[in-house]
């Protein structure tokens, strides 16, 4: 058996590159060569993003691209995608123009409200803790004031707080709810410390008022569900002017609708239609050096919110006039976190004139939704693999090394014919 | 008004960056240089990342970390983990050397199977469409050999293919349903080609055999929802060896199991859990070159897939054993897509000895519970800001310029205290 790597964390990072690719990886110094190659050549640069996380060895590079002509409520925006996907800022890109060209996005903030809790059982007479709750309530809001005053000041600060009964789920089981406003941070850290603050306060009065029963704090924990922090989205135009692709725009239209519709009746679409807004969302959160781990989880479980997973977008045609929308929960921030630790984040937010929280939400959401767009527009015109193909064909093309002259010729002779891995090594092949 | 920019996408890499700084940031030189310190020296190998996806201006860099000790089924791996967020990494491997001294994760994978779908409408006598579907079954799949074959030869290829009627969600509609093995590839392209391929003979042999009715394919996509592709991980220990930061085993495990039910009955609980399992499972999939917006979008949705969106693992004790397991939906591929075209993306596999999609199946799954495992292990003992706030000092020093004197002071001043941006700035202020 293979021995387990102790003390791993704290080698120096020369020393965990030569244990990691000595003891793992084939060409040692091949390996280690590779991972250095994509080391920042300043060295104090490469620190910051060192730190960001553990036992890193390298940086891992995603495409930092921009998709421009993104127009949310009068305003053009550029706006910085980090993806890895082909096609995806192509078809951002071809969306927001052709929006742009109709008046662009409209897109609202209806609540930024955030929330955490303190999950906590309570063993005794119901009545007592309720007591104890509603009789300290002041006290425990007051303990949390070191942590909370500032984020008051700024127009933020907790917007509610209340103890839940949950026992009718799990025997003894009560939360206490805060909701906060955090203004233009994510508000994670800020909502963490506030739980644990005010927990630990009610773990002193409970033993100090010599309370009845016992209280059981099991966690503090800020919620990544945020119905109430969403982002609405929405173009329109009238059918005529909907032409696509060679299609008429009454066709188009209509059948961009049906598409929408099958999304919303059948799971198995709408995961992959909503896989195609978040393709456009996550670029833009990365790109922000936000989280899109947290803002995934919570669009996902809203979309499941009615009890059936769905849609998150939807489509009509009503007098004409062809309407597609979304609600999106989205918790981001603007500052806090990487988002300005991290420089290309930093100047993600230059390029877009340095949003606020709810003007980054609706620019997120608009991408989104032209992402969307675009991936339902290619479904019902030419079909997705024609496009989707054409833009991998230059990565098959440079991992089968294809010099220039060659790329230049593959994309002509493969302008009207099906792309595969193996069509393109049979091209090459012939035209060496 | 601004102007809308015409053909941004045909500028070459430089007019891009030229015309994006000069035209959105505040100093266009700095951007620039701060743009172009981020590309990769070597232009042949800036090339292929520039390729990966349009409008590429630079590289965004994750940090490329590993966490060592994550055995499964018997066999130790070092895991290539690409995240931003701080206190992931430190916390997937401090979970998993504790699993690894108790066995390790057990791992299965429960099925491999990926669907696609052809959506349509039929106007017309149903049956007649039917009995069309069913003559030309052959015809059909016959159609799609030339994609087919190669994956038929490798041991995969279409294991279903049916006709299915939803006339009673949405009048007219019908989707034909294929299944597929594909093999160590994601399967994405092999999915949608064989629908598009199949859908154009469909309308072919419709027209020629003048069939009744009218037939309207809407499109062609492979489905993101893949509920049998499926991989199991658990660990299991006895209460008495579970002995964590300072807590008895017993003690432990019992709240352990406690927050885990919480996850299971509170959807404000089970969002945060899961995303802190996509926490680990996004970071090999970044690092593996996989999609993971697909692999959220699917994750999230299977877990609402009983009509309640609930906690992906679950954990219990019984006869003074504790367990924890999940099933996790995972299309991942390690073949194809970027897997292979991504430098890193190819050193993570080799890191791993260069393992087949089930086996990647079972390594993510194990991440995802290992970092579930962290998490929930800091929530339940000395609560998650501790920790974390402590991993993030780095960040809040690094960004307030310290230097290398006053990061070690500050890392000892910090032991024992609470860490917040303004803490640290003050204590940067009294220490210069």
């Amino acid at each position: 058996m293979q021995n387990i790597i102790k003390g791993f964390s704290r080698l120096d990072k020369e020393e965990k590159i030569d244990r990691i690719t000595s003891m793992f990886t084939a060409d040692a110094a091949k390996s280690t060569a590779l991972l250095n190659s994509y080391i920042h050549h300043d060295a104090a640069v490469q620190k910051v993003h060192d730190g960001f996380a553990e036992n890193t060895l390298s940086n891992y590079f995603l495409p930092y691209g921009i998709a421009p002509n993104v127009m949310v409520n009068g305003r053009l925006y550029a706006v910085p995608m980090v993806i890895e996907e082909s096609s995806v800022v192509a078809a951002a890109s071809k969306a927001a123009a052709f929006w742009a060209e109709r008046g662009g996005f409209k897109a609202r903030v209806d609540g930024m409200e955030k929330k955490g809790q303190i999950h906590l059982y309570y063993r005794g007479d119901k009545s007592v803790f309720v007591e104890f709750f509603e009789s300290n309530r002041e006290a425990l809001l007051n303990a949390a004031r070191p942590i909370t005053e500032k984020m008051t000041a700024r127009g933020g600060g907790i917007s509610s707080f209340m103890l839940k009964d949950l026992t009718h789920v799990e025997d003894d089981y009560f939360q206490v709810d805060i909701s906060a406003i955090t203004m233009d941070s994510m508000g994670a850290n800020f909502i963490n410390s506030t739980l644990e603050c005010i927990a630990g306060e009610m773990k002193r009065l409970f033993k100090e008022q010599e309370v009845s029963g016992e209280l059981e704090v099991i966690m503090c924990i800020l919620s990544n569900y945020t119905p109430a922090c969403v982002a609405h989205v929405e173009v329109e135009a009238r059918v005529e002017d909907m032409a696509y692709a060679g299609m008429d725009g009454k066709t188009f239209a209509e059948r961009f609708v049906r598409a929408v519709k099958m999304a919303e009746l059948c799971v198995e679409r709408a995961v992959t239609h909503n896989k195609g807004i978040m393709n456009g969302v996550d670029a833009v959160v990365l790109a922000t050096g936000n989280d899109f781990r947290a803002v995934e989880a919570c669009a996902h479980a809203y979309a499941a919110r009615e009890g059936r997973y769905s849609s998150l977008s939807h489509a009509y045609i009503k007098e004409g006039v062809f309407c597609f929308w979304m609600d999106i929960p989205l918790a981001l921030g603007t500052v806090g976190g990487l988002t300005r630790l991290h420089p290309l984040a930093g100047l993600s937010m230059d390029i877009m004139g340095h949003p606020s929280a709810s003007e980054l939400m609706m620019i997120t959401a608009a991408v989104g939704l032209a992402q969307n767009f675009g991936a339902v527009s290619s479904l019902v015109t030419s079909g997705i693999q024609r496009g989707h193909m054409k833009m991998h064909l230059n990565n098959i093309l440079l991992s089968l090394g294809a010099n220039d002259d060659q790329i230049t010729a593959a994309k002509e002779f493969f302008k009207d014919r099906t792309v595969s891995h193996s069509a393109v090594a049979e091209f090459l092949e012939r035209n060496k």
